[in-house]
């Protein structure tokens, strides 16, 4: 395994080495959470890997394993029915702090006053849009992996 | 490890056992991939356990490890730079099929007609309120896990 990386300027990496005070959760070797201290709802809980990455499909695998474990207790030691996983890449996609994190968020009733609110602005591509894509798309899946 | 569950009649079951035809991506023992064919933007797919459990919470850790590898892969194969990855567990926090599935969807541009639109209610807790909520939700953590 790869060292874990760490930035000096990032908020997260400060989160995990302690230099900034956080709701510790569940930590193990390769991961840490916490509590958002800006939650969308009670309950709004942060899973980072301890390794400074900026987008997910950048960090090694092994912390992409370990995160939705602890994500699933976190739920499970509140007792949650109903919950948003939400992971971000890039400021047009709403990411805001620059360490992959994972939200694990409460959605305790339907109103789009707490929890995630979310738009779902569906497409209707054609079959053969979807065939051309998916054979191209399969092609750098075998070929670059 | 447990013997993976499946259940006739849903669609993702389906579609795992190859009797709904889908745009696969990538499969591992213990996941199966493909697009999205109501997409919210080109190239959204989804990663799905090989184990029909409801909520993210209920299923094994070995699948919820195997899921974020894949969506990995799928987001380099893409060339992604901007995309969520998101999970909803329960009706009004927008799941629509009971069987656990991991969204990868594209955020092509900021505009809100394609990929995933992102409401925030952030609400503003005491640091009381939440040192007190801290509290609780570990005492249950150690308590019951
Ligand atoms: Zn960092
Ligand atoms: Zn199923």
């Amino acid at each position: 395994m790869a060292a874990a990386r760490s930035l000096a300027s990032c908020i997260f990496c400060k989160i995990i080495k302690g230099e900034i005070p956080s709701f510790k959760l569940v930590e193990t070797e390769l991961s840490y959470s916490f509590l958002d201290i800006g939650p969308l709802s009670k309950g709004h809980a942060l899973v980072i890997p301890k390794d400074h990455t900026v987008k997910m499909h950048e960090l090694p695998d092994e912390y992409l394993a370990d995160a939705m474990p602890i994500a699933k207790k976190i739920a499970i030691a509140q007792g949650l029915e109903n919950f948003n996983i939400l992971q971000n890449n890039g400021r047009i996609a709403h990411q805001e702090v620059d360490h992959v994190h994972f939200h694990v968020i409460p959605k305790p009733s339907a109103s789009d006053n707490e929890g995630l609110v979310i738009g779902w602005p569906a497409q209707k591509p054609s079959m053969d849009d979807l065939k051309a894509f998916h054979a191209e798309l399969v092609g750098k899946l075998e070929g670059k992996l």
